[in-house]
Formats: structure tokens, sequence, C-alpha cells
């Protein structure tokens, strides 16, 4: 996924300013007619602001959002309006999490881990490498304790927090040259942000960050080996493809889900109806950008391999894997030590991977592999 | 997945008499209140019908509209009612189609491939053999021009007919010896109905049809010598994995969908914001289910095996997969000789299911294979 960093100097021109922009709750000026069967303060209408880390027009993630608003405004008849800044609005994507706290905003739309550095248990509720995919996170979400988990790491901040969007599983990356061996990531450059790229470090390569917008060039020249965006879904637009002969499969997000943010109080404040159409629109909305993601992926992907029939799929060797796998190992035990609730979420996550994957295997990969042959 | 002449054996005791139950658009006689910008007749409640093909408390599929009830109620703040019939109460689980066309239940909720010797092109919308697994269909319909196509088929006769709930791929079935060959087929006695019965008849097999509450003895006396269900999501209280040492990994249903059918001019009578609070529940329930079923698949599984940790899961040989295949494609040849229509929706299959297998085979079988080395 796009490190906040990135999407931060890609869309961002200018200063972190943040632009203030009260939560709205705001009547229309008419009567209440409490006795009505219908709508529990029909004269009332909800005005809230949501703030997304993504400029403008982003594609796909952007498209969660507004079709989120659309669904809320047209099932509440307009009693409930969403209306969305992007990031070159509020000029803060990073900083929709304390937005939505303070109430500047009532709602934001972002990715959990990007909030790891404020509050380390953020991390678990975007995608963990060698985690689960899009179907079994899901599944752990609703009905593996994921919610729960996840609203005891939200709430004493005052916010509630959804699963919002899912991208597929992340490609692996772009590379300039193949990699055959643990060896071959010693001293490699790669742009790969946050926790995958501590994986990364620890196995002697070196992770660099580099402005989106500079990531063609870069790769281009050879100033960096590799790099990993998301894939094809996004990494189309970019044209790496153009330029860089091997597309390596995923490892580090096999499922990175988006996330909603909700100002708690606001939530409260609402009536149970429009709670309820809020929370049905984002859940709605989250099960959609994965179906759009996987429409978009494959749409893109003919596209890239039809343009460029050289670029060569490669997986990394399995001795890679199982190094990146221990490496991966070793940094969670880490977070474990220090926290409690880090090693109840890690169980959890652990715990429930393995029963859902038993089925995975025998269901998915039995079939995808027997269409394949 | 279960036929619907199963169900129905399975559930109803008596006749298949239909109990008429006419579609309801009551005003609670309270006065319209047109001046407010709310809910746009705030002072009508609209009680909806439905009629399903499964008894009462059927998991998972009873489940999803039981969901999408108490959605539309709670957005609705109880403006739309929806009750639901099982099959106990309208006794025709066949007849679903029928009812909901006539206008006897507004909504249904079924199978699409249940009309196919009424409709024959209403068989492509819950799941084709060797086809698209859940996330590749719901592109498919979202995306690929699906839900256009299903329309051409429901909407001359008043219906809409929308996505109501994935199960997951469906495994192959209980076998109680090995499938080795081609030959192996020749004579096999399985219970497995509809289109992929067909295909193994094509090879020789002797598809036999056997009420639910009986299938448990035939297998275990041998009467037949294999059965499809549905997974281990619907398959643990069955049993059969008490009896049957080989569990068959799946290629008939690799994403069976299930059906909401709603009556055209009830959907059209509806307000606006109504239409489509039921359309969100609708859609928010169908995905819902398949998050279930993947949650149930994977505990249920883990509960077989450790039960009967001696069932094998097995793949049916690639030359066995082929002749399926064959059978399959020379079938489906024939119904679109016949059909332009058909031959479209087959076209349209294909060619999303090529661009979109290419995606989720660099990206899912990339990744389980990775993990399960």
């Amino acid at each position: 996924m796009r490190s906040l960093n990135s999407s931060l100097k890609k869309v961002v021109q200018g200063s972190l300013a943040v632009i203030a922009s009260s939560a709205l709750l705001v009547g229309c000026g008419q009567e209440e007619k409490q006795e009505t069967k219908a709508a529990s303060q029909p004269d009332k209408v909800y005005k809230l602001k949501l703030a997304e880390t993504w400029g403008p027009n982003f594609p796909v993630f952007g498209d969660a959002t507004k079709n989120m608003a659309a669904m809320a405004e047209k099932m509440s008849n307009g009693r409930l309006v969403i209306t969305i800044d992007s990031s070159n609005k509020h000029k803060a994507p990073l900083g929709i999490f304390d937005m939505v706290k303070s109430g500047q905003y009532d709602l934001g739309h972002s990715g959990s881990y990007y909030w790891k550095g404020k509050v380390p248990n953020t991390l678990y509720f975007t995608s963990m490498p060698f985690g689960m995919t899009p179907a079994e996170q899901y599944a752990w979400f609703y009905h593996g304790g994921g919610m729960e988990l996840m609203d005891q790491v939200y709430s004493p901040h005052n916010l509630l927090s959804f699963p919002g969007g899912n991208t597929d599983i992340q490609m692996g990356g772009w590379f300039q040259k193949e990699i055959n061996s643990v060896e071959d990531l010693q001293g490699l450059k790669m742009r790969i942000p946050g926790f995958a790229g501590e994986i990364l470090a620890e196995l002697g390569a070196k992770p660099t960050n580099i402005a989106p917008g500079e990531l063609y060039t870069s790769l281009e020249r050879r100033t960096i080996d590799a790099l990993e965006w998301v894939g094809p879904s996004l990494d189309l637009r970019m044209g790496f493809h153009k330029i860089a002969p091997y597309y390596y499969t995923g490892w580090h997000e096999p499922g990175s889900e988006l996330q909603f943010l909700v100002n708690k109080r606001v939530y409260e404040g609402l009536p149970e109806d429009l709670q309820e159409i809020l929370r049905v629109a984002m859940r709605t909305a989250a099960y959609d950008m994965y179906t759009q993601a996987t429409h978009e992926s494959g749409k893109n992907w003919v596209s890239m391999k039809s343009e460029y029939p050289d670029v060569q799929v490669k997986d990394f060797p399995p001795a890679v894997m199982s190094a990146l796998k221990e490496a991966n190992d070793r940094l969670l035990a880490k977070h474990a030590e220090k926290d409690e609730l880090a090693k109840t979420i890690q169980q959890s996550q652990a715990d429930y991977l393995q029963q859902v994957r038993s089925w995975t295997d025998i269901s998915h990969r039995a079939y995808l592999n027997s269409q394949a042959q």
C-alpha cells in the first residue's frame, strides 16, 4: 500500500496546516414531529464532514468514500449529508486520526497502520505480512473477534473504526534484478515503507522513502533497485511496467483494508436509524471497494501484459520467503513483549489464520491450482 | 449446493399447496407531512413479504434473509418491514420464482439456477462449473456486465434479481472410493443434482437424487458411492465425514451466489429512499453471507478434522478434470446454439474469467501457494 508519507508528498504541495472544520449537527429549522412513525427526527438534517487521506478523485480509494456518502444520503432521503474533503483541502493527510478524534472532522477515511507511530496497536488492522487474505480478514473482523479488538484500540481515543475497503492482495513490487537468494537482498535499495520496510531492513536491505512523483525516474535511473506500490489496479498509471522487468508476487500486505474513522460522540449523537444507515453504508462501501479492486486489477494487468509482454511475474524463492517470515516473527515478538494487548491481537490473528486457511487451502488454493493446469 | 428438490424434500412435509399472501403496502393511518425534508412519506409503513426456499432457521442461508430484513427495518426506522416465510409456511420452495412474479410475495430468497427448467438462462447466475470464484463473480456482476445480463433474463418476468449471498467454493463431494481415472466415473452412483449431474452423466456416471434425510444412510450403506452437498459450513451437521473417507475438492460450483428476487412493480411502488435501503440491505446481506460462509467453513473443517483425522482431502486427477471440462463445454455449446442470449452470457463470462483470473493467479494463487510451502 502507498505509505502515508507517500500520499502526503504526493498530494500536499504546501504546509501541513490543518483546516479546522467543525462537526455540524444542524437542524434545518422545521418543527419536530414526534408523532410520526417515520424517521426519529424527520425535520433534522445531519451534515457530517469526512476527511480522507487521498487526493481528490484518487481512483478506487476515493470511490469508496463517494460511494459511501451517496448511499447514506439516498437512504436517508437527504437527512444524512456527508461532504468529503480530500487532502488538497484539509492539507493534513497525516492528520486524519487527530482531526476525527478532536471533532474537527466527524469522519475519516485512511489506513489504520498509518497511526502505528502514535498508537502502536493500530498496526494490526490493515494487513499483516504473511497474514490473511481479504475474505479471511473480513471473517476475522466480523466473526473472529477482530472488530472487538479494534474497538479496544480505538475506543480510548473517542474513535470508532470500521473496515473501509480492501485493495486485494498487494504485489511484492517492481524489481530491476532478480532475487534468487537472501544474499540478493543485501544492500538492495527499495522503496518500501512501514512495517514491511522494517522486515527488509532486518535482512540487510536498504528501505528508502521517495516521493511518489519521483519514483518512476528513480527506478528508471536505478537510484533504487526496486519499489512496491499496490498492484495493477493502481500501478498501471504509474508506468513501472515500462521500465522494470520483474513483478514480484505478494507477501507483505495480503489484504490491505482501509479504514473509516468516526468520532464517537458524533456517532452517538445521531438517531438510531441514521447510525444504522451510516454503519451499513460504510460496510457496503468497504466490500464494494474490494470488488472494484478485483475488477481494476484484472483489467489493468491484462492491459500491462498486452503493452509490455516481456514483464515477468516472479515468486520470491522459498528460502527468501522463510527469511522474511522469520524476520517478521522476530519483530512481532518484540511488540508482544512490550504490550499485552499487542500479544492478544497477534494471538487472535494467528489462531484465526490457522483455522480459516485450512479451509482456503482446500477450496481456493486447490481450485485455482486445478484450473491453472 | 443443495438442490431445490433436496430442500423441498427436507423441509416440506406435506403438499405443495401455495399459501397466497398478498403484497401489503399499508399506510399506517397517519396524515402525510409533505413539508418535511425527511423521509418522502414519513407516515407510511411498507410491509413486504419474503418467501425463502429454505426451512426455518436454516443456517447461513437463512441468516442472510434475517440480516437483510433487520438492516432494512432499522435503517428505515420501521417504515420498511419485511416478514420472512420459510418453506414450512409457504409450502412451495420450488415456487419462489412464480410467487414473486405474480405478486403473491413481494420478495424471494433462492438460487437462480433452480429456475433453469422454466427459464433456461437463469442457469448462469448462481455459479458455473470451472467458472469464477466469489470475488471474481462479484466483480463480473457489478463491473463486468453481469447485472445487466441478469436483468435481461429476469425483466420479462416482472422480476428484479440481485446477488443474495455466496456459499464460497463448494466441495466436490464425499466419496467412498478414490477416483483415479475417467473410467472410475463409469457407473458411479452419485447424488449430484442439476447441471453438474448432467456433466457427470456425460462421462457415464449415474447421478441420482435422494432426499436429504436419507443421504447419510444411503452413503453409509453404499446405496450410493458418493454425494455432494455444500462444503464444511453445511456439511458438518450432515455427518458425512463419519462414514466417507474421501473429501474431494471443488470444480462444479466455485462460488455459488444465492439470489434475492423482487417483484418489479412492488419495487417501483416504493419511495426512492426505501428502494435504496432495500437495494443496499440486500447487497450487504449478500456480501455478509460470503463472509459468514468463509468463517463457518474454517471453523467446521477444523472440527471435522479433529474429530475424524483420517478424512483425506483429494483433488480429482488432471485427466478427470479435463474430461469434466470437455463435457461441460459440450453441454454449454448446445445451449448456446439454441439461444442467442445464452451465447452472449457464456461469452461474457468466459471473457471476464480470462481477464480476472490472470490477476487471481498472480495474487491469490501465488500467495496461497507460497504460504503452503
